[in-house]
């Protein structure tokens, strides 16, 4: 069967492609081998989310003290949050499923091939069918990486090392968990098992958790969870993975701890190999597939959204890829950026950054200037937090007189950087933010204060 | 003494004016005589949203079994939260103080009365000292409207009749609550008084509760509380209030609901009496003085902020009027724009609100397309809300494509809806707004949905 556009992957990137170029009226055709949804909605970020929210009101519920609020013995059902969790992916998953029938677009599940090129294009098979698109669209998104340690591979293959799909479905909450890379699924796992009950041990091989972060306020984050009993060892590298153990190396010492569930969470890789990717030749590096900024690859007709392109690994980014591959099929032109794409960590506080960091904008040469003010600025704040220690900071370029960055801590960091990110995106003047009025009292004023510090020119 | 401008009134209009005129070197003083903070501070915003948190916390902790969490015996402590709530005021107050010191603003705690003009400027006395300011900004605020009923200011006298400023500090729980007035301040205190026992019963004149809020958000919002057990009378016009009850008429008919306190909240009167007003002969028009777009009063050099100019009586318009005042006294152009100013109900779910709703698009002629989407399009909404009702509204100019209004119910609309008033404020346009990038999941991707339901053009 032919169609404008075959879909490879039915991830935030394969789906929304696939309704966009449905809902254009192109004749499309989706291939998911798993499930629909991908790792965001089945194995990430949907069923993390409801686990966590599960946890921040186990959370609420013993330490409601400060607040007027005390509760008797409080109990937390692990099974029942995952039974939950399960049912929140199955009505989601299910919204998918509608949004592909609603807008016509052709669902086949199964294991997609490319098996070749013709007059009328790319050539795949599924479950046995042929089919021919004038246009592929690469969605294939990623795996985690699993290092050649010694043990992982045994481990894994036991059950006692999981990764973040295994990790999400655990029937148990494991006494000892020891977390390989405080990346953000490190940390919103650490997150979720401190708070229900086990003794969490980040190891991380940098001097610092949650990645390209802030410097501060990944401190900041540490040290929250610290307080609440997470043991975190930096600048250590772990040289090998036993049956009940974690062996690292730091300080130029040998360390073992010991575990009962090890979660690695060191990174993702894009996924290449195994649907025939070779056939068209289609250009990698580094085990990512290229794109342009029109998301078409070295192949004309062909593009790649979302983590299989390795640009970020966020299935917003995909989301917005996926609109540009289907405008740029359209004939619509339309351009990628990625210089002001939210991103978050659903830790408890929450981390919400977009733009450059004080340590990318100096890597690229950039002048700027710095605000950083404490989240107690903000009246609603201080209502709502005891003793919190969150932080804002915004980064403004001195010449232009933009904005440049921005990065919080606080419980609702997701929801509130999304404004930020449309400053950064539409380059308004600091002179125009001032102009903006953000309601009163919430979080998000904050924002309004930072730019306040700062001077129009 | 003379001062290049008096500011009269230290509420969120009167305050922020000082600070921003003192930053910018002129030499101010802020005269107030009663508390620093005004209303908002001490009597409103953040008080309610200190108690509502408290509410907040212990709603979670007896509805936590959907989520895996159950608890034994929970109880709630008003006073406990009263206390705290107090604590928080008394933080902010000390950081709006510190704020006068660093801005070097003189600040006289006093009733001040405008006595006259010389060629120096206008002339006020407060505790016995005489003032000159070359400008003066009026921010005197509002107080609640005490309307000519019978029995009202027997009840107000006796303690048994509230207002927003005693309602905050009552030391306990009355049994049966009577709201008079289902806006904004009675939703609010509905919600916190139903959250800690007592049963509420909203009474309002109108046939729909949330004021000018869009219809069918107030009807979702009506029905939440209604499922909590709070009963409304609507369309229902108070005739009496007695010792221990209050009397109303609907439908033809007179009732009467048993009260142990009454909440009387329908409606804020400007300031305008008092302080020497007349002395200087200020335009106004139905008790509020009038301003021009640069926030000038009819008398050059005196500027009204806030309340007191009745235009939208919100604490954050409040703040952009206070600055378009300082920067046009600072000779820097500077026009108030009253179209994309959000406002929030702290309800739970809460109701977020920017630009024109249906009804005010109707009635202005404007040519609109309106979508309306439930929340569960949302998959953290979904995550985080069981049967959650949450609905989001866009409206769009049918003719240049940009966003008229937004308008949404759900837990964090506040945080949320400041970036539709951005949206709303840049005046971009659809297919630009299509390009922003909302971090995944969260509740405010929703907006993205609603504008991806409209075409471009």
């Amino acid at each position: 069967m032919n169609y404008d556009v075959i879909v490879l992957g039915g991830g935030p990137g394969g789906y929304l492609a696939a309704e966009r170029a449905g809902h254009a009226g192109l004749s499309t055709l989706l291939i998911e081998k798993r499930a629909l949804g991908g790792v965001c909605l089945n194995e990430g970020c949907i069923p993390s989310k409801a686990l966590l929210y599960s946890a921040k009101l186990y959370d609420y519920a013993r330490h409601g003290d400060a607040y007027g609020v005390t509760c008797g013995a409080v109990t937390y059902d692990h099974a029942k949050a995952v039974a939950r969790k399960d049912k929140v992916v199955k009505t989601l998953v299910g919204g998918i499923r509608a949004q592909m029938k609603a807008n016509h677009v052709t669902v086949a599940e199964g294991e997609g091939v490319i098996t070749g090129r013709t007059a009328d294009g790319i050539t795949l098979t599924a479950n046995g069918e042929t089919y021919t698109g004038k246009h592929l669209i690469l969605a294939t998104g990623s795996l985690p990486v699993l290092p050649p340690i010694p043990g992982v591979r045994e481990g894994y293959e036991a059950g006692f090392v999981l990764t973040n799909r295994e990790i999400l479905s655990l029937d148990h909450v494991p006494g000892e968990l020891v977390i390989v890379g405080g990346g953000v699924i490190g940390l919103e796992m650490a997150s979720y098992f401190n708070s229900v009950g086990s003794h969490v041990t980040v190891v991380e091989m940098l001097n610092k958790i949650a990645g390209p972060t802030d410097r501060d306020i990944s401190a900041i984050l540490q040290k929250n969870y610290e307080k609440k009993g997470v043991t975190f060892c930096l600048s250590a590298k772990v040289t090998g993975i036993g049956t009940d153990g974690v062996t690292y190396e730091a300080d130029g010492k040998a360390h073992t701890i010991p575990a009962d569930k090890v979660l690695l969470s060191i990174g993702r890789r894009p996924v290449t190999e195994g649907y025939g990717l070779e056939t068209l030749g289609v250009h990698t590096e580094r085990g990512a597939i290229v794109t342009g900024r029109d998301m078409q690859t070295s192949i004309p007709g062909v593009y790649a959204v979302g983590d299989v392109n390795g640009k970020s690994m966020l299935a917003h980014t995909a989301y917005r890829e996926a609109e540009v591959a289907v405008n740029n099929i359209l004939g619509k032109r339309d351009v990628m950026r990625y210089s002001a794409i939210p991103s978050v960590i659903y830790t408890n506080p929450e981390v919400g950054s977009v733009g450059e960091t004080e340590e990318t904008a100096a890597a690229k040469g950039l002048a700027f200037e710095t605000v950083t003010l404490p989240m107690q600025y903000s009246g609603r704040y201080v209502a709502e937090n005891e003793g919190g220690d969150g932080i804002l900071k915004v980064l403004l370029d001195k010449k232009t007189r933009r904005l440049l960055g921005c990065h919080m801590i606080c419980p609702t960091a997701s929801e509130i950087i999304v404004s930020a990110s449309i400053m950064v995106e539409t380059q308004m003047r600091l002179s125009d933010l001032k102009e903006l009025i953000f309601p009163h009292p919430t979080a998000c004023e904050i924002i309004r204060e930072g730019l306040f510090q700062l001077p129009d020119c």
